[in-house]
């Protein structure tokens, strides 16, 4: 008989504003097993509590030895205060999320920002491998991000950074959802794709994108993707659009980290480079010198389980045995 | 008879758009000696001749050993070619301008850009002192800067970061000198002081700010931050808008960077409050949740010889035997 060993493995958690994720992950980035949940009309209490279930279940269903759990959530983290800081579309403003999660479940825990969390898969394992410099910005819902810089993670002096989404790239713009003005996420991310759609269907009732949103159906971002795959010319021309929008913030991170790479990942990339080809264009034209031409824009290696992944890469960076 | 032991000392050069400045500098960062000269209408050779004669100059009167010479340059190097890759306002692009001074002087020489050397100096010995993340903006004919990120300097891949005067404010705003569009340098520079005074002189020609500058005499930065000192409200008034725009660039970097503190220096500095002020106020209601809040926006520590001090602290730091 010969004893078969189990593989190590991480419970990921990807805590988003609409939906949490739950996987069993092991060492080669394999997701074995999956919970998953709205995170939409949940108190503190109940997100908290639906959550320890799903992660029970998913320490009960790993095959091998867990190492721990590693939270990506859709919030900024205070490390100084162990707080919460902010968090648009979560009611956690002001919880001690890892004490109170290491507290309930009795396994080690960590826990990051998810644009870090993404970052970190993409730079340990994925687009980013061996980078010294790069970005990520994960384009969905808004805009998140994750920073390498001198072949090391850069998360601020309190753990609030990388917040690209919210970079000011119209001095008087539109209000965001943090209630500051012009930022990148209004005019960039999959939303501000479902908005720039909406303004084409108003301005060309007669048009596909008219006609595939029939009965008053929103029109998002997916939306316009599929439709822009289709071959629908005003579909394209919104997702080229809003990819210049997308290159202009992308001048500045040029200009500002000089990196290697850039990594987009997040829903939006759903429509590869119909989007990111217009974004390049606006790089290469615009950022200084060598910092545009040398730098390469890349689609994110982890796609709608990069959230899960990050999260267990982080548990395994950081709580794994060496 | 006591022997005297002489002072280390270093010479700092502060190569910028309009002049170029050497100065001996002692380890207590005192400048003992300066040398200054034009750089406007001279080419290559004659600039770097000129800078070879004034280096020498320094060398002689420095009264102890020099351990080197540490060059802040206005311009973008390329830590991988050693070439310079861009320098809007001087004549030394695809100069390899390190190995060439090296070559010409015969001492240690060390070189980087002049937004790097000033934040160093201000990290290690000046405001930012001991802090693990803070961003340095000069504010002078355009906006440059640095980063200290993780307890490091952070240049990017090829050394050409922290250009934060090319960060896009304004998505389709006016042409940067740069090529590119919208950039923060145009709406919140020495230069945008001046600009937006004589913007204010043309709405109102019976100013102060018309009286002070009769016969075509040139708005400037410096004329319209010389009357807002005096009280005169329409040149206040331009400083404030101003340090809103500022503030708004700031509001990036906080929600970017979550750093310590931002400094400024370079010469809109001479505004002080008046321009520090709106801008603090933008920083404090925009800026994400605690980052805002958390940070301080303080002016430079060294003034003037802010380039010349950068310079010498990069030798100290570089080419000083330990």
């Amino acid at each position: 008989m010969v004893a078969t060993v189990a593989a190590n493995c991480a419970i990921g958690v990807d805590l988003g504003g609409t939906k949490m994720l739950v996987g069993v992950v092991d060492e080669s980035l394999g997701v074995l097993h999956r919970v998953q949940h709205s995170t939409d009309d949940v108190d503190a209490t109940e997100l908290l509590g639906r959550l320890g279930e799903m992660v029970d279940e998913a320490l009960e269903a790993a095959p091998g030895e867990v190492c721990g759990v590693g939270f990506g959530v859709a919030g900024i983290l205070d490390s100084k205060t162990g707080l919460i800081a902010a968090s648009p579309h979560l009611p956690l403003v002001g919880v001690p999320f890892e004490a109170l999660m290491g507290e309930r479940l009795g396994v080690p825990v960590a826990v990051d920002n998810d644009g870090n969390t993404s970052m970190l898969a993409e730079w340990l394992h994925g687009a980013a491998k061996g980078a010294s410099d790069a970005v990520m910005l994960t384009v969905g819902t808004g805009i998140g991000g994750g920073i390498v810089a001198n072949g090391g993670l850069v998360r601020g002096s309190s753990g609030g950074g990388a917040e690209f989404g919210h970079m000011v790239v119209e001095q008087d713009g539109e209000q965001c959802s943090c209630g500051g003005y012009g930022h990148f996420e209004w005019y960039a991310s999959g939303d501000a794709i479902g908005r720039a759609g909406q303004r084409a269907l108003d301005a060309n009732p007669g048009s596909a994108l008219a006609e595939a949103a029939p009965e008053g159906r929103e029109v998002t971002g997916a939306l316009v993707t599929e439709l822009a795959h289709d071959g629908d010319a005003a579909s394209i021309e919104v997702i080229v659009e809003v990819g210049r929008r997308l290159g202009q913030g992308m001048v500045s991170i040029a200009n500002i980290f000089n990196p290697q790479l850039i990594v987009v990942g997040g829903g939006a990339i759903a429509a590869g480079d119909l989007l990111l080809a217009p974004a390049r264009e606006v790089v290469e034209r615009d950022a200084l010198a060598s910092l545009g031409t040398n730098l390469s824009v890349v689609p994110a290696e982890f796609g709608a389980d990069a959230g899960v992944i990050g999260g267990a890469v982080l548990a395994f960076e950081q709580l794994a045995q060496r």
